[in-house]
This record gives structure tokens, C-alpha cells and sequence, in this order.
């Protein structure tokens, strides 16, 4: 039975993994890491466009079931390219899982988002709510540090909570204030816990991380029979790849077991 | 009068650029933030060189008397390069002129560096302080929220004082610590007063910027009869060059004076 592929841009995408493995134990996987050329966020969506087909490629060409993109830029950028270029497989993103189950869970119809500089801009989350509910009500913000008080690690005590009541304070110390809060970046789940501390009491937090997993449970066919084994790709620093992505996974990650591929022979 | 060419991966030069001002206040500049392809320190020494060299011939062709490679990834990647390619013209980096200031600032001689993860860990400062004194010792540190704080405009209050104390008192708790500090990353200026006041009293800080500048003063005739006219180049997004580059130059700047320019026809 083939493995399910997964990409993103580096190291995020592991919090996806993570819900994967939780939702699918007994299914393999194929994990691609674009270090070399992250971050996407700040690219051009057809440079992005191409990038996630380039990955796509290399995956399919190792034989998947199904593809999984990590990656909130990908996910806003290249959906529609992907799944024309790869038609015999369900292609899932991170975004509309999120929004589905904001809208989901919201009874006031006043969804907060919270992603990276890029993610906001772009209005990806804000637009893929508002499809699914165009009488919601969406105030987003940007909280940039949090991408890298994730990748240092630092996720516990004073400096993240601060951050975090820097950043989501000002969205909720409104009138008629969001129910719901997206984590609309695949980083953020590691600072679920100062992000709620934050929080007024009774605000629902949507992962788009564990979301996006039971989405990816519903459309491709779980095989479950399997040992769970992950093959781990990157295109660069398979030791950042391995140190870094230990805490996104939640896991020990070695750095001989990544194997570093090369996506411009797979263009 | 030719202006003086300045370049760097995005906003961070600008700092240098603000003191190369201060040192010489009656020159033109011409300052290209390579936007479309930061982080350059994440990348290839070899990706690095031609990056930078795209932007070196870029600049030329405009008309320069000088080169400041604003940057410290192209500092330790691309100089050798940079000075091949363009003779006539002085080409100065921002390590060799931060290593001599902390050098001559030191007197127990152990001096410690911060910087990104990137210019730490590839150890160029230290090799150019052990260049100019063999028995210095260095302590190194890398500093990856100070980016994103100086970057996001949080320079002041307790969240930058608490992250500086979770990263310098490691650095200066131990037995005979460092007399100095060497910011060796274009973003740290800006955090200088929540760093100083992490540090033990009488700890010298050498500002790589600062020290650029005088070092640009030595080496390009000063013309100094100009009104110190900039011209501003970017390669992708002046609304967000000018909305964080002015805090990094200290004086606003419109996103209508930002052109952008296509380094891949200069290449």
C-alpha cells in the first residue's frame, strides 16, 4: 500500500504530520521539507505555484495515495495547479479544513485568524470562511513572532505569553468579541498553550494542524495496516531539519535519517 | 559625483545605511534591498555569491564610487567575489570593520558575538577576530528573536528586555566573562538599549553598522558638497520596504520612492 505525501516549505508542516500520525496510526507516510527555498511566504504565487509542483512531482514519482500540502502559502497558491496536475489522487490543503471547522464552531458568526504577515495579507483564511459563510465576520491579525518562538523553542512561560497578549488582546478587547480563534499557521500549534492563557474564557480554538488530518482521514481510504513508518525528505540542513522539526513533531528526528533530494532535477 | 553603493538582502542594511549617512552627510547613496530572495542566510555560499554579484552589477551599472556590502551573509560569502568582479571601485563588508573595532575595544580579550543563526554558526566573526588577535577569546551566540522583534518594531518594554536577558546572561554568567559585545547582525541596532540593559556594567558594545561606516569614511573619499540624496532599489514589495525599513533608517519613507528592479535581467 502506497504512503500518503506530505510537503511544506520546512519544518511547520510537521504539526500536520503530527495530527496525521494521531489520525491514521497505521499508515505510512512521505514527508518533504523545501528548507532550501523556504520561506514561501513572502514569494511570488507563481513562484510558489511551480515550488509545490516541483515537490508534488518528486512525491508522486515515489508512488502516494494521496498529498497532504503543509503549508498554508502552498495551500492559498497552488491548490487548483496540483490537483490538475495530479487528478488520480485526493490533493488536501491546510486552509478550507480550518475554515470549515471555524465556521463549525462558532455561534456568534465572529471568527478571529491569526497567521504569518504573508498569510494574513493574502486573505486566504478570511476569503475561505467568508465562502462558507458569507454573513460571518472576520478579524485577522498577524503575530509574526510566533513562527519564531517556535522555532527556538520557546513555547513555555513569560516571553511567550507576553507575546501572545501583545498579539491577541487588541482582537478580542472589542465589542461583541470573536468566539472562535484559527491558528492559521502550521507553527502555531506549539504555543497553544500561551496562546489560550491569553484568551477571554469560552473562546473555541481551531488547529488547522488537526483539522486538516481529519479531513485527510475522510478522503483518502485509511490502510491502517502498516507499521506507520515515516521517509523523511529535505532539500537542505538535514541537521536544522532534524534538531528544529523534533519539536514540531514532538518526537526525536535524526539527522541520518533525512534524505536530501534535489526538487531542480525533479522540475 | 558618483553616490556610494549599498546593498543587503532586505531592510536590515539599513541601519548601516543610517550611519554611513551620519559619517557622511554630504554624500549621495544608492541603497538596493534585495527583497524578493531574503533570507540570504539560509542559503549556499555559492547561491549567496551570485546573488550578490547580480546586485554588485546592478549597482555599478548605475554609477558608484564604492560598494558596501551591507549584509553579513554576502560579507562572508561574497567579498572575495565582489572585489574580483569590481576593481576600481572599494568593496566593504560589515565583519572585518566590527571584528577590528571589538578587538581594539577589549581588554580581557574574550569578546562575545551575537548574531543570526546562520552568521553564528558559520563562524565568520570569530575567525575574523582570532585573524586580528590569535589569543582572543570569542563566545558566540545566536540571537534569532532579535529579527523578528526589530523587524516587527517591538523594541522597547519587557518583552525585548526579556528576551535579551534569556539570551545574553548565558553568554556573561560565567567565570572571567566577555568585555565586550559585538552585534554582528544588521537588526540589532535597533534593540541596543533592551540589550544594554541585559549586560553587566562595563561591557563595551561594538555596533557592526557603526563601525562599517567609519570604515566606508577611511576608505571612499568623503565628496561631501551633494544634498545626501538616496536612492531607494528593492526587488519586490516597496509597501512593506518602506513600512519597516523606516524603522530600521530612523526617518519615514514612502513606498512611492521605492523602484523596483529585476535582478535576474542584471545577472
Amino acid at each position: 500500500m502506497k504512503p500518503i505525501g506530505v510537503f511544506d516549505s520546512g519544518v511547520g508542516g510537521l504539526t500536520v504530520l503530527r495530527e496525521l500520525r494521531t489520525a491514521l496510526p497505521g499508515d505510512d507516510f512521505v514527508y518533504l521539507g523545501d528548507t532550501a527555498r523556504l520561506p514561501y511566504g513572502t514569494k511570488s504565487a507563481a513562484t510558489v505555484t511551480r515550488y509545490s509542483l516541483q515537490c508534488a512531482k518528486l512525491l508522486a514519482a515515489r508512488g502516494i495515495r494521496g498529498l497532504v500540502v503543509a503549508c498554508n502559502t502552498a495551500s492559498a497558491s497552488a491548490l487548483d495547479a496540483l490537483r490538475a496536475a495530479h487528478p488520480a489522487i485526493p490533493v488536501i490543503g491546510v486552509i478550507d479544513p480550518g475554515a470549515e471547522a471555524a465556521v463549525a464552531a462558532s455561534r456568534s458568526r465572529h471568527i478571529a485568524v491569526i497567521g504569518t504577515e504573508a498569510t494574513i495579507a493574502g486573505g486566504t483564511y478570511q476569503a475561505a470562511i467568508r465562502r462558507l459563510d458569507p454573513a460571518a465576520r472576520v478579524t485577522a491579525g498577524a503575530c509574526s513572532l510566533f513562527v519564531a518562538l517556535a522555532e527556538e523553542g520557546w513555547v513555555e512561560g513569560e516571553i511567550p505569553r507576553g507575546v501572545a497578549r501583545r498579539y491577541l488582546e487588541p482582537l478580542f478587547a472589542v465589542v461583541a468579541p470573536p468566539d472562535t480563534l484559527v491558528l492559521g499557521c502550521t507553527h502555531f500549534p506549539l504555543l497553544r498553550d500561551a496562546i489560550r492563557a491569553a484568551l477571554p474564557a469560552g473562546v473555541s480554538v481551531v488547529d488547522s494542524a488537526a483539522t486538516t488530518a481529519a479531513a485527510v482521514r475522510r478522503q483518502v481510504a485509511a490502510h491502517g495496516s502498516s507499521r506507520g513508518v515515516v521517509t523523511w525528505l529535505a532539500t537542505d540542513d538535514a541537521a536544522r531539519f532534524a534538531r528544529v522539526g523534533s519539536r514540531f513533531l514532538g518526537e526525536p528526528l535524526s539527522a541520518a535519517d533525512v534524505e536530501i533530494v534535489d526538487l531542480g532535477a525533479a522540475g
